[in-house]
């Protein structure tokens, strides 16, 4: 920690200072710079008590507290300097395939999901997404066809051979989530509901961890520390815009978070277009630009009747659509030298 | 709903879009004005199927659509005119007297809590705060004592007649809290746990929604929908600072939410200056402040050496400067025509 | 400066860094931690070259470089512990007074503003506040009668006594409305506009610095160094909401702003609640708000026929409202220890 | 205009509120829902008074006001079906043909000038950016070399053949500046300083408008109308990082912006990706994903020595680093379509 003192202060309110740094058990180092001194407070700062609230506690002397370690381990590069993957069902996720996930918001019908999962198949999609329990703002917003809808999921699994990612919104459904997905989704509005991050951890299922609306990079990363120290190394960080002032558009698509979490993690990252931007109009180009900004996968909204879809239509391709933009996105995931 | 349609439009891709709104099962109404056609689609927005797809499915036809009801019942103004009240053992929030909630952030030790409780009691507060489950940023942080915790706030409770407000982190626990406080506090980074939400209205006991960290009112507004739908009347919002690119303070507490909230709704309205600035220096410039907006209570951190406590120790006041706080803050109350 | 390096970085990399911050200027310190090493930078920030490049020079060898000195000098209160003071017209602001400054957004009349001007003396304003030109986000919209409307603050002026605050928009107008104005204002669109600042202090008038839409407080205060640097000693700052997430409200009232300011500065700081909320109902509570948390002046839009004002008015008090607001504050003054 | 009124309100309030629509010039065309009376107000929005203060004016029956129209003109698509584009020395920006734009973030000496220009021409940028006159958030920074820094970007476009892209600051300096450079950039800080787009405007110099760093972009669009509006028609759009709560990049680039400024509007769109995260090691990704995302010219900060910059060196990218970065950008070129 660094910790900052006002200055011209007194050698007894200094000395109190650092008597206190001693008492929470680190090694004070003094430097006496020309406007004002600054101690270097040595020790773990993982392990040890917090100095931060210092400036609370001694508001004429200490002006600031700085950590200097990094606060997350087993998600940092430095932990782990390969890319790690993640391998589900035989398709693998941070390697050199972009991996499309594709369908409806919501799981509504057999027919619409097995129409949606035949299509996204043949269009080139390996994961197939539905939600069957659906976070809404509103409670009297359709709430996902639960069960029922993992055993759709199911079906089109069997029928397809695409794989699963569906979202867990409860500690108690993570076993029966579990049984019927490859991969466990967190929604942004539970990336930091820690307890159903560790639920879902247990489950064993890889783990894609969406970035909460106003989740700082660094907290999203700490967010993920949840899973890999719960003992499960299968985690993705899925960007899906974050919360801004402008109205345009529902999120603003963050897309620098690619190349930073790439560099700060070693964990695949994938970028959801449909839900950063919230309008169906722009999702072409935003997976345009997250295959060029070096996005392991794309998750993406289809639904056979955005019109009529139960949730968030406004934001879904049609199946013809999807189709389209799968051949345009071609020539970008060549430029960025992967399949 | 609202339709705006695009400038000089055949009539018949207007028709297309007509139809579709009847389909949906609205009375469509058309104003034909200077620049554009506008829709008026007339029924009950909460239970028909949403026309927000509309954009996306005629690009070329349909240029906005706005709701026009408003999307919160029960906690609405409307649905009940006169303020409601929350009982908590013989104290009522929402009504003449300003409630004191004081308490530390993390339950540490009995000697600790015991003595916030005597000194906080003998200030003025009326409700003691303690966390006993506490959702950290990283899982390296210290989590709480659990049942441990809630069992000595559980003792304060008895030896100095305080009820206690406390937070619920995990649907598993919901009855396990319940049985040891007063009231469920929902935190922010949980106000879209719609899950959780559930399952603390469903205890009976009055239960606290913080607002999230990037949490719009009216999203607030319906987070609370949830509680009071599940037959739970017994709701208070508590503003605690919003999510800013403001780096000064950890937060920006957004007092215009009280006056907004209050003529929304009809529930109490709490702030947590502590949360709110994570600064202990500006809490009491705050309380003064969330006093003459008209905040119902107040959610204060307490800690008897606020540098030694286990979590944000910045934002936590000694026990002398609360007792001092309680005296500066009469003025105020009695400005405000409150107790 | 603190320039945090890699951990595990070999020696020639690490001289490489410390040779470059010698080069630079400055003296350094190194402190092996833990983790990783730490170097203090020792040198005055505000003279020498900012080290500011170093990650970008040294990717693989420095992590992180953190300034130590507080950048703002001459509005800071280390700078001058007793608080300063703007005296305009024989009326002081930033004493023991809360001086009302009232008026409408713009001049349009003689009628409206000689009528407005009457009405807020007679309530107990003090300032008189009118836009002559106005900043407006389309070019479609008006823009001030520009000179025209300076003469009717002027006469304004002679009739009744009250002193004059009028925006700056141009450089060029500078001699012009100093000829007219006793205080400048700087709008939140131009609060970074450095050449108008200059241009404004060069004036000799006292200037009134709103807080851009999204500046950091730290931003702000340096903007307000422009205006002391260049030799004139009396400037405000006056808070008038933020740009957040939030829609309920036209920009977020943050209040906080206050005690921080007061804190870091000796230079008076004025809420303007209007455009700080942009909704009429919400100004009451927010003057309120604004006296408690330690506001020194109020700047409040008043329009003899809000509807029918010819900018903003939907945040524009009408005179009977604003009588009515200056008796309920009476009693937040008195709980201030205001007048 | 919709003007959507209070629930169950009695037929004597609504003439009320029938009756000030009419005096305002509007034909009220109301509509009866299940819920409330919506009002569709007829008439054009951009010549008539704002209906924004009805609520304000009827508290208990009016609801809210939504515009219909779009509020630019000019700028906008419907004006303008086909892609505009701005000729520059022969260069074509909003053609097939990307355009670079590179150099130093400020004008240093000769040497660095000359060398920089160099090198960017000969690894294929079109246009050399420079800054003589610089904002700095600071008084005590480097403001620039003024008129000398002009003469030296004038004598590198004669030695090289580029044209020339500086920054305006001050109206007074528009003719000064105009005859040295051929666009003239208006910045993030002015992006709403109305005067001095104006000023630029009337130069004649084609104008690139950085999107200010909270601006919406309806206000970047009606900011670009005052170029327009002035009668100059070559007017490019410049995204370059939008201020949010992300900690990591300085300004979170908000690549969204492209495929939307394009819809809306046949104006050139630029992305800055050097200010936009402000970091150099995320330029590379970020020019990357803006030309797949339909960005007509990337603005990028190039320095012989970025640790030794007066301004932004962490930005800033080294010669060589900007050549290989040329390379790795072809792919994707080809990829868009463009050259």
């Amino acid at each position: 920690m660094i910790i900052v003192l006002k200055p011209n202060l007194s050698r007894r309110d200094e000395s109190a200072v650092i008597r206190e740094i001693r008492k929470l058990g680190y090694k004070p180092h003094i430097m006496r710079g020309v406007a004002r001194t600054v101690i270097g407070a040595i020790g773990d700062e993982l392990t040890h008590q917090s100095l931060e609230s210092l400036p609370a506690t001694f508001p004429n002397a200490v002006e600031s507290v700085t950590p200097v370690q990094r606060r997350y381990k087993l998600v940092s590069r430095e932990a782990h300097p390969a890319n790690s993957t993640v391998d589900v069902r035989g398709q693998v996720i941070g390697g050199k395939k972009i991996q499309i996930m594709a369908g409806p918001c919501s799981v509504e019908s057999e027919k619409q999901l097995l129409s949606t999962a035949v299509a996204v198949k043949s269009a080139g999609a390996t994961i197939l997404r539905g939600g069957a329990f659906k976070p809404r703002t509103s409670p009297y917003e359709f709430q996902g066809l639960g069960l029922k809808g993992l055993k759709l999921l199911d079906k089109a699994r069997r029928e397809t051979g695409l794989a699963i990612i569906t979202e867990l919104l409860s500690e108690d459904h993570a076993e029966m989530v579990a049984e019927f997905t490859d991969i466990i989704q967190i929604g942004a509005r539970n990336a930091q509901n820690f307890q159903l991050l560790i639920a879902a951890a247990r489950t064993g299922k890889p783990v894609l961890l969406k970035r909460g609306l106003s989740m700082r990079i660094e907290e999203w990363l700490l967010a993920g520390e949840y899973v890999l120290s719960n003992n499960n190394p299968n985690l993705m960080f899925c960007e899906r815009g974050i919360r801004t002032f402008e109205t345009f558009t529902r999120n603003t698509l963050d897309l620098s978070a690619v190349p930073i979490v790439k560099k700060e993690s070693h964990c695949p990252v994938v970028i959801d277009p449909s839900q950063g931007a919230g309008r169906a109009d722009l999702v072409a180009a935003m997976c345009k630009g997250a295959i060029a900004v070096g996005a392991d996968a794309l998750l993406i909204e289809v639904h056979p009747n955005p019109a009529e879809a139960w949730s968030d239509g406004a934001q879904q391709l049609s199946l013809d659509r999807f189709a389209k933009l799968m051949d345009e996105l071609k020539p970008f995931i060549a430029a960025a030298g992967r399949e």
